[in-house]
Parts: structure tokens; C-alpha cells; sequence
């Protein structure tokens, strides 16, 4: 049997036949377009699904589900978006109403976005065969995802696992949720861009200034560090303690076997990790009488979420 | 059947025979004496065991299972006590081995005392029923208990859970686990005894100063604040939004059915719960949209780990 997975962004929609080990047959994508009703989005998705099903020749029968990640609040049981900010109609959707108009046959299941992003991983990428594992996406925000005995964790209302928000600094930087303090504010990229502006402010003869200050990224305190600058190897010094802060607090809760760090950031690799290996190393309860945990950053890129749809119940 | 429940304290063995919805049929305790070698503990358990028995007329034959809620790192697999500070020989004790010297044909099971307090407290106490929960202990430190899925959650080497050992303030004040800034720091009895004292100098006038220095209590505070005593208020209320960030945490992490307050400081009830409500309801993420938790007091007080521990695999 195979699985299709959909990972349904706000830019764009990927949809791929995969199979139960977490290999790609075949994947495809369309823009989404996410103005449009929902219905043409979803007449767009069973097309990718009938051109991919006619170029490799899977009949039909051989499908045993269609999985689809979706950013926003969903409810699993009734394969239902409940509000998502990114998309017109982003109310009271049925994905799963709406996918079987167009195949009745196929088991309809969803899924949250950084939710089948760690079910990828844990199926088929860095942390493959792990049974309790968390990841973070390190992005405009910081996505979490909770895997226990092998399958995501969701809570009520399939809405646990914000982990960006918990708090790091009582009643520091605003975040966006509302609260003050949340990890989120700083070890986002978002906090990283807004933390070297501010070093490159206060050391005017920073490398970092050769940035115009409007295109400082999430690389720029980085690829300085790696010139030697000082003022950038604070900054990244600091936001690596901060991801290992939150980290940390992962490991006393969870105490999982593996945290995975996913996002562009994963690019830095190891020049990220070792640090932030050695302060969650400090941080965490315990340390050196308890089995440590790996860190790893994720493998599967933009297809994790693609693959965790598609294994959602598999 | 019936269950046989042991809360193996640092003072204190509860023993009790439990039926399988949580009721304690009969219990005895014997004190722990915990500098003896473990054989005699033990032995002194499985007397506690051969009395209630005795006593209840309940035969051998119709007892499931010990179930022994104990402090420190365990190995649940192993039924073993792999390190706690508070046993004289606290490394590497097969508790299993040791009650199967005296009732072979009995299957013994091993929990941690603050994980067996929490699933008690889900089978029979104020969280009764509830799938997911989350179980916080306010005294010397901030215990932690994960039920999922009505099931202890317990992690690599049993070690998950110590939800006190979180950073409510990045490089705060100094933990008991080495870390700086955690949540137990601020939120334990500790932490509010010494925010009492700090309030108590700076404001001569209160009257929290009628309490000598040296016997400041949790409860200093809240007396002088039911009395109308400015300072002492404000320190319950730092206090109380202590206890609710972390709780916030909890929620956005784990979107549980409800929180459980255990410890001694659930004597203040309402006057405790209503402001902590307050405080998680405008921190937790989505307030408004998503459906929220319930936050209670623990009800069965030092009866839940007994009943939890009875209960392990029932």
C-alpha cells in the first residue's frame, strides 16, 4: 500500500505518494493561492493527486489514505480546520468533507503542520525509530512538535505542543501570542535578526555592519561569528543559550531520546549544535546520572511535513 | 481483585489494600527508619502486607498487584531504584527482587512518588476520569506528574516529569538542581518563605513581622493578607503569578484537561485557585479560542501516591 501526504502551506501546496517507510515515490505542487475558496483549493490537491497516480501507475485501490498538514487550530477527530490565520475562509473547514467529493474511497486524516513536520522526521528522517522525541522549527516563530511512543501528541483540542510559548524571561520582550517572555521572542529567527541589529547598533565597527540594517537576516551575526567578530560571536553566543535554555526545560519535561531542530537555521549544523549541546548539557536536571538525549537538526527539509501527513495513520 | 498500594516516604511507609476504582479498603503505616539496609524495609512492608490481609479477611489469591511509589530515579522495567538521596543504600536496589522474597506470586510494579500521586489523583481524586493531566506538588521544590491518556507519561529512564525545572527567569535565582532561574526557585514553599522574609524587611510596618524570622511559614503571607496587609498581599500575588506561568507553560505545552495543585499550600483553596486562574487564563496561548483546562486542587492529600502506586497497572 502507499500513503498520500499533503502539506498544505500558506504559498504553497505539496502533495506526494510515499510509502509506509517514509520514501517519496513521486511528489509534486501547486501554488495555494490561499485567497481562493477552499473548494478549488481542494479541486487543485485531487488533481496533483490523479496526475501523480497516472504517472506512476499506482491504481487507486492501492492508497490507504490522503494525509494533510495544515497550519491553524484543527480538530483530528472530525478531520476539521477550526481558525487558521493565513487562509480567506480559515473557519469551520472539513478538510475531510471536502477531500472525499473528490475520492469518496480514501480515509481522510489531518494533522498540524509542525505536528507531521516531527512525525516525518521521526518516521523517516533524523530521528528515525525514536520513540519520544521533540522537535522545534526555528522560523518567524518557534513551531513545536511532541512524539510519544512513536505518535504526535496533541491534547485537547489537538492544541498542545505551542512550545515557543513557554516562558524563558518573566515579563521580558513582548511575543506575539501576547504574553511577555516566550522562548519565541528570543530564539526565533525573528529574536536572532532583532538581537543583531541591536549588537550592530551598539558596535558600530561590528563586520556585521557591512549589512544594511534592512537586510540583516538570521545568517548575518552568524557568517561574522565565522570571521572571527567579536560583537557577532556574542550574538550568537547568546541566541544559541537561548535555544539550549528551552531546550533544556524539553529535556526535564519530556525527558525524551532525541530534540530536533528544524528550520533554515539547520544549515549552521554543527557550528550550531556542539554549543548548544554543551550549555542543554549544563541546563538539563541530572546531569551525567540520566541517559543523555541526542540533538540533531532535522534531515527531511521541506519534505518532513509532506511524509508525516502521508504516515499520519500508518 | 484488589490492589495493594505502598507509599515508600523518606520517613513515612503507607501501606494499603485498594480496590480497582480507587477506594482504600484498609491502610497502616510504619515508619521508614530509611538509614536501615533495604531487606529490612522491605521486611517491615511485607508485614504491613500480611496484617491488612489478616485483618480484611481478603485471601492472598485475590491481590492483582503490589505497587510501590517510591523517591528517586527508577527503572520501571526492571522494577529498580536505580538513585535516591534520601536511602542510606539508595543506588541500584531491585525493589521487585526484594517483595518477591516475600510474595513470589504477586507481580510488583514501581512508580515515582510525585508520577503515582498524579495517577492516583486521575483515578480517584479531583482529576477523576480526566485523559490528560498535569500534576504539580508546591513544597520544599515543585513535583511534577504526566498522565497521558490516563497513563503515567515517564520518558527515557523513567526520568521525564520534573516540571519544576523549568526557567521561569533566564539566569534568576539559584535552583537546588544547579541551574539558575527555575520555576521551583520561585514557585516551591521555599521560594515564597523567602519572598516573605525579603517583604517582611522591606516593610517594617507589616504585619507579617509578627511572625518571628525563624519560623516564617507558606502560610505567613497568606494570613497577613486575609487581613488586609499590603505587603503580605503583594506577595501572594507575585506568588500566585509565579504558580501561573509555569501552569501557562503547561497548558500551551500540553493542552491538558486540567492541572492539579498538590502540597500543603491547597489549603488555601479558592483563595489560591481564583487569582492563579486569572493569571494562566491571560497567558496561555489562544485564551478565548481554545477550549480551556480546568485548575483544581489535589483532594486525596497523602492518600495519592498510595492509591496511585495500588493502581500502576490496574
Amino acid at each position: 500500500m502507499y500513503y498520500i501526504g499533503i502539506d498544505l502551506g500558506g504559498t504553497n501546496i505539496a502533495v506526494g505518494i510515499v510509502t509506509k517507510e517514509g520514501e517519496i515515490v513521486k511528489k509534486t505542487s501547486v501554488p495555494a493561492r490561499a485567497e481562493r475558496p477552499f473548494e478549488e483549493i481542494f479541486a487543485d490537491m485531487a488533481a496533483c493527486i490523479a496526475r501523480l497516480l497516472n504517472e506512476t501507475g499506482i491504481p487507486e485501490g492501492e492508497i490507504a489514505s490522503i494525509g494533510i498538514g495544515t497550519p491553524g487550530c484543527i480538530d483530528t477527530e472530525k478531520g476539521m480546520l477550526v481558525f487558521a490565520g493565513n487562509f480567506k475562509y480559515g473557519k469551520m473547514v472539513n478538510y475531510r468533507d471536502l477531500m472525499a467529493k473528490h475520492y469518496p474511497n480514501i480515509p481522510v486524516y489531518i494533522g498540524n503542520d509542525a505536528n507531521v513536520a516531527a512525525l516525518g522526521e521521526v518516521r523517516a528522517g533524523s530521528a528515525k525509530g525514536m520513540r519520544h522525541a521533540i522537535m522545534i522549527t526555528l522560523g518567524t516563530g518557534v513551531g513545536g512538535g511532541i512524539i510519544i511512543n512513536g505518535e504526535i501528541y496533541e491534547g485537547q483540542a489537538s492544541a498542545a505542543g505551542e512550545l515557543g510559548h513557554i516562558v524563558l524571561v518573566q515579563h521580558g520582550e513582548q511575543c506575539t501570542c501576547g504574553r511577555k517572555g516566550c522562548w519565541e521572542a528570543y530564539a526565533s529567527v525573528t529574536g536572532l535578526v532583532r538581537q543583531t541589529k541591536a549588537a550592530m547598533q551598539a558596535n558600530p565597527d561590528s563586520i556585521m555592519n557591512n549589512t544594511p540594517m534592512d537586510q540583516v537576516s538570521g545568517r548575518t551575526a552568524f557568517d561574522a561569528a565565522k570571521k572571527g567578530d567579536k560583537a557577532a560571536l556574542a550574538v550568537v553566543d547568546r541566541y544559541e543559550e537561548y535555544i539550549a535554555e528551552g531546550l533544556a526545560d524539553m529535556v526535564n519535561i519530556f525527558r525524551p531520546e532525541v530534540l530536533i531542530i528544524g528550520g533554515g537555521i539547520c544549515k549552521e549544523g554543527e557550528y550550531l549544535l556542539a554549543p548548544v549541546r554543551k550549555y542543554v548539557g549544563e541546563k538539563a536536571f541530572g546531569a551525567g546520572l540520566l541517559p543523555e538525549q541526542k540533538i540533531v537538526v532535522a534531515s527531511l527539509g521541506n519534505d518532513a511535513g509532506l511524509i508525516g501527513a502521508a504516515l499520519l495513520h500508518a
